[in-house]
């Protein structure tokens, strides 16, 4: 049996900051991107596919708002807005991928589930949200929906429009649920889909209930609990740089192929990746690593089938 | 091992059309009509359940044209809405089904698919569209989307509301995607949630690629053709009425409690069952029957426990 690798496709991989959005451009992207996936299918791995769900979301949150307005249709709360997403975008991966693999005469099962995470809800992500969602609101409408519904909100200040922005909590995902159904259709040589958005937040009550938590979940974090939880060998976070880089955008900028545990968290410690963005993608990749996982690698779709490219995080350098 | 049921929840048993479609009422309605479900699963049966998208996916499809007028932000196809609402249904059915199980100390697991259904692009019904979506425009605005997009409109007269309503095609389901997988999980005591809605509908082009057909499956046919696939014993069509009754409504109305094949066609095209919302769960029965189940039942979900209810279908009376 071939090795298992969990692949998080970017939100870049999807639909690009600079895009408007459409259909026709999301399938594009996401096509260029899943091209990309057939150099590791051909080497036999079987694949567990994650994805980012950020701008979808994002428009999701706004018809809502939209529907409210002009129709009065009630609003969904953010976990049945993250559940549509998934629905969506896992449904367009599942379809373009059935096409690519088509191109290159594979055969093979493609399935989407949809994916719950469960978080603690002691976590103390709940006492600071951070993560900003929706759209951005006038004083007067966040002081509102604050009162009505207990949102919380922050300031937002960009080039073309500011106002106050709902943030939401990020906690850690701690059980990916139905793990042992993904791992079963891994090792059958399905490809699944899965822990899209990084899952839908829920968490356990005191009565075992499952319950829905107003947040969003790192879908680094929780592709990588998804990877050691099905025993994954491999974890890829796909991006849009080849390398991690030291010193990113700085005059001793350097890229790095190859990291062991110890230096990888002593650079991170350093504050040497970036706290913005590569800073949590790192984490989750130490995080696998941690759980069990041999290897992670950060790197862009378009590098993959070149072993070159591409920063490989292993416990100690000679793995 | 247990005899595998496919169940279909009607719109009713997740949002009566006299609600607002609140997620609290969405909730409440499918907790309820789940309770229901225990009495299968006690008697040793495998289920698989599908469902209706209707309210859902009308408010989705409203939501985007109020977010492109308000936001500007590009209205998704019809398949994506699709995807989206097996999304937020599919997850909140899962929820609520772990939480029942969990009440009954019942052990199982639950998983959502994103389900595509493959129909025949040269079906004679993409040449009649008939099935109403999305909101009421005037002549003005049905002319324009007439114009840019290509929609086909019928007038709409309705007490409170009129004007013109997008009208798509509802073509036969042929194939439902991911059935070998759906049977394998069913057969090991996963509780299956798939083709909701009808699935999302897509065809197969002359290069073998998978394209989306801007259309609807009638949920029912769809949820009829997966039992048959996953070769299942028994179909349950979950509705708002305890039986079928032979003209319904009028003055000798009677309920059937059985109907063998030949009696069902019979009354079918005599139209004794009414042509508007019974004939088409009779035509799904019939079909399951005709594709080797060997048994298909309509009755209400509150009903179940009890087998003196339901209009029970099955090739021949003695069986």
């Amino acid at each position: 049996m071939g090795k298992i690798a969990v692949v998080a496709l970017g939100g870049n991989a999807l639909l690009r900051g600079d895009q408007a959005g459409t259909i026709e451009e999301q399938e594009q992207n996401t096509t260029n991107t899943l091209e990309n996936l057939i150099s590791l299918i051909k080497q036999g791995y079987s694949l567990i596919l994650s994805h980012g769900n950020g701008p979808q979301v994002g428009n999701i949150l706004m018809r809502n708002d939209a529907g409210e307005e002009i129709y009065n249709i009630p609003q969904m709360p953010l976990d049945i807005c993250v559940a549509d997403s998934q629905g969506g975008i896992g449904y367009m991966i599942e379809r373009m991928l059935k096409n690519v693999l088509n191109k290159h005469n594979i055969d093979k099962e493609v399935i989407t589930l949809v994916s719950q995470v469960v978080v603690d809800i002691n976590d103390p992500a709940f006492k600071n949200p951070t993560k900003r969602v929706g759209k951005i609101y006038s004083k007067e409408q966040a002081n509102k929906l604050s009162e009505e519904k207990g949102w919380i909100f922050k300031e937002e200040i960009k080039e073309t429009v500011s106002g106050w922005r709902r943030v939401v909590p990020s906690p850690k995902p701690i059980q990916i649920m139905n793990a042992k159904v993904i791992e079963t259709l891994a090792k059958q040589g399905t490809i699944v889909i899965a822990a899209g958005g990084g899952g839908v937040p829920v968490y356990v009550d005191e009565n075992d209930n499952i319950r829905p938590a107003e947040a969003v979940i790192d879908k680094d974090l929780a592709s990588a609990l998804m990877g050691a939880s099905v025993g994954a060998d491999e974890f890829y976070i796909l991006t849009d740089v080849p390398y991690v880089y030291i010193n990113y955008k700085k005059e001793d900028e350097k890229a790095i192929e190859f990291l062991d545990y110890a230096d990888t968290l002593k650079y991170l410690e350093n504050g040497m990746f970036g706290e913005g963005n590569m800073a949590p993608k790192i984490r989750a990749c130490l995080q696998f690593i941690e759980q069990g996982g041999k290897k992670s690698v950060i790197t862009e779709a378009f590098k993959l089938d070149n072993k070159k490219y591409g920063t490989k995080i292993t416990m100690k350098y000679e793995d």
